[in-house]
């Protein structure tokens, strides 16, 4: 993907993007990298203090870093670009060079593209090879829907979202402006929902939607069921990585990030900025404060109403070890009542 | 979703579907709803009593609830449909009105599908957009094939079984009648079998085939591989939430149901009218009894052969403390020699 | 998938996989099948002590074991093929059955097909019905595109690849030779990179591609991310199954194997020949060394250097002695103290 492109001044780019420089502003650069494999027409970063090492020995044009690390990158002999904050900065910088690489599909629907009776397609959007626009959808414009992408009847896909290939909607959803969508997911589908009835499972027909605002990115393959009365909300600038499972009627507030393989069960709720670790599971019709960060694998039984981190997963161990110590997990009850008879004994014995 | 429909009158509902009417039968109901959306021609149900709170303020025509919330929706002043199981006969409801709404696609082959040589389409059966049917594939009376599906060489679709968009079926597979299935669903993949060689896998040729029962659903993006020489087997009326990953020559009784995210690794044995917890994780070659139930989260690696409900998570708490007790988690067997140490010393203190 | 095909001499078959015979080496050899339900034309194998019994009732004509079983074999009076590695040797006959009967697609491009500006199919691949090829991608000699796939611009797909249906390949990536990739595969999505800004997240472009070896399988489902700005590496003989998530930056090493509904986060690598069990959760920017296997359900949070197994599932109990112990877990700092005050007393006691 690195592309050729017309390099910029470093002096130019510290201008726009805020921060100081100590070094060359007449140096041209080209892109962004590694601290280990730039060049010396790239720009590279240090945001994490556990690879400071790699300072010494990087051939990067520049690197952005913190006022913190300016004094171990001087010692490098390397051009800094100081910045409060290098990693967001450095994501601006990146950006910039990737837009001028992208190759944003041209506006217009592909011949091979079936599109349905009465779908709204803005003149400046992009409809791919063999895909699917079902009849009243609307596309905004600078909308790009990818290769093989199947577009429910009358949901609206906003102004400049991305879906990459492959991407299934239902119908009678709506995604906001400004999404990346990607390949696998599909957005939609019934929640699941049946009454029992003796041994047999009577379907609840899931006739809600499923609202998506605006800046939101979902990775490949997540599912993110449509409400069964009322919708599934999820809120603005949230950012949902692959394989996460999203249930019927879920909310999930602004700017909340979910790592991969997370489930939520449904009618659960979700607060603003949280931050979900991956494979983590969280029941249904509970809730979650604003700014909760619940930890890798951990199951969420209960609504938990107090930011903070939380945890629970069993922590890994040698396979021999383990296997003596969860039988013991299993029969807690038993030492317990082995040092309430100690108590007893002991109590009786000092009374 | 709510499109309009002609009303139909609340009396000649409770008719149909049974239970008791304390309210005027002359009154017109266009739809169903929540408690707390339901307008004045919609009907609403209160079947978890965590929303009874919710009937004083509801403007729902009439409410199904169960006799034991009777008196709670005459206090609220509402028409009331009494009924044993108010869950059951709201779905039944609910799908009657959905079913008035529904756009079943119109029988016919869609000119963009690709139809393999010798693949028996019915006459009454939809082939949708961009979708292939291999050769000597059969699609049922009724049924449906959404746009961009394949279904492989000499597969057969059941009568009036629904393909959302973008389902993938392998060749040589079996789907009962009036399944449903929902997009990004993969069946009869090969299984993960192979033979170590050295450092080497050889791969064990997947011959086996998926059979599916009838009324069964499947989730978005959930998998069910293929047997090796045997066949994989869903019974009927099984229901299965999104992500679910089923291996190869598995056996899954009539009426389970699965929640989202769930493994079952290849030839375990499911029961009939199992209940299993998202995210949980059933391991291979064993069996789960009929009407075993298994929590969220939760492994399991011993067969299970009596009924009752089964769980193994990690209780979630504030990190600091997960990492102070997670620690002595890994060390139980320590803790318990001390407790020992205590009783030796106190058997002797006290001989 | 049992098509006829023509039979083979069980002679011959033992010196072209090896072993020794006890029976008759005219034997006339159709196929392969499991004790209980070969017939008199096929091979079974016993592999798995556990199913010893089954050989008694086989009516298979002949039987593939280790020579620790010949004895038991002998006394179920059935013709014996002993081999070293019987599962071995089975599955190299099982490969040699199936590939007669395999229906591997005939070269050529699918009229349906859309095919990108400066592709090159090698005119002994095969491009499948209504899937899309980019521009400036290639396609080796031997491969088949399956149908409905989406091969992204200058992606290359290595010799002999199979391609099932509906597979995602994002632009700039590269498959090795021989790789099988089952369906809903997704490969080269972009990996979950944010920087965050007060309360918002800006997205690292993610410029890196995926570099996939010769000989690995990937099944149904399967997420693999691009790099951030390195590439994401899976090394030769990898075996994937489904529903796989690997993060940015990953790098697995040969001859790895991974069970389902694994995770894997960004930055980590993982050595050859490893073993990692369904539904566990590998961290990011850790280490696994070579030969280190890990149980299912398990949360790895630090490096392994050392080869061995390492295992940390809750185990599973009765849902009520759960609830019992589970209390317990989240409170052993409290019975860790209890115990030292015990130990206090005691020692005060007994000095």
């Amino acid at each position: 993907m690195n592309l050729d492109s017309a390099p910029l001044r470093l002096g130019t780019l510290v201008e726009r993007y805020g921060g100081t420089l100590s070094g060359d502003p007449e140096t041209l650069i080209r892109g962004v990298s590694t601290l280990e494999s730039a060049g010396p027409e790239q720009l590279a970063f240090l945001a994490n203090p556990r690879y400071r090492g790699a300072l010494a020995n990087s051939h990067a044009a520049c690197v952005l870093l913190a006022p913190s690390e300016a004094a171990t990158g001087r010692a490098a002999q390397l051009a800094l670009w100081i910045a409060d904050e290098p990693y967001v900065c450095f994501a601006r910088v990146a950006q910039f060079f990737a837009a001028r690489q992208s190759e944003r599909a041209a506006p217009g629907v592909d011949a091979t593209a079936a599109i349905g009776p009465g779908a709204q397609i803005d003149a400046t959007a992009h409809v791919g090879a063999l895909s699917v626009i079902g009849a009243g959808a609307q596309i905004g414009p600078g909308a790009v829907v990818g290769a093989g992408c199947v577009v429910g009847a009358r949901t609206r896909i906003g102004e400049d979202s991305l879906l990459h290939p492959r991407v299934t909607i239902y119908p009678d959803c709506a995604i906001g402006a400004r999404a990346v969508i990607h390949s696998g997911v599909v957005i939609g589908a019934d929640g699941f929902g049946f009454a029992r009835d003796g041994f047999e499972w009577v379907k609840i027909p899931q006739t809600g939607r499923v609202l998506i605002g605006d800046d939101v990115e979902i990775g490949a393959n997540t599912t993110i069921d449509r409400g069964a009365l009322e919708d599934t909300v999820i809120g603005d600038g949230v950012k949902m990585d692959n394989q996460i499972q999203i249930g019927h009627n879920v909310r999930i507030g602004p700017h909340t990030a979910i790592a991969g393989c997370v489930g939520v069960a449904g009618s659960a709720t979700i607060g603003a900025r949280c931050m979900i670790g991956g494979a983590a599971m969280i029941l249904g019709h509970l809730e979650l404060a604003d700014d909760v960060s619940i930890s890798v694998g951990t199951v969420i039984s209960h609504s938990i109403l107090k930011p903070g981190l939380y945890t629970g997963f069993y922590p890994a161990q040698e396979n021999s070890l383990w296997e003596k110590n969860a039988v013991m997990v299993r029969h807690l009850d038993r030492l317990r009542d082995r040092v309430r008879a100690l108590e007893k004994q002991i109590g009786k014995g000092s009374a």
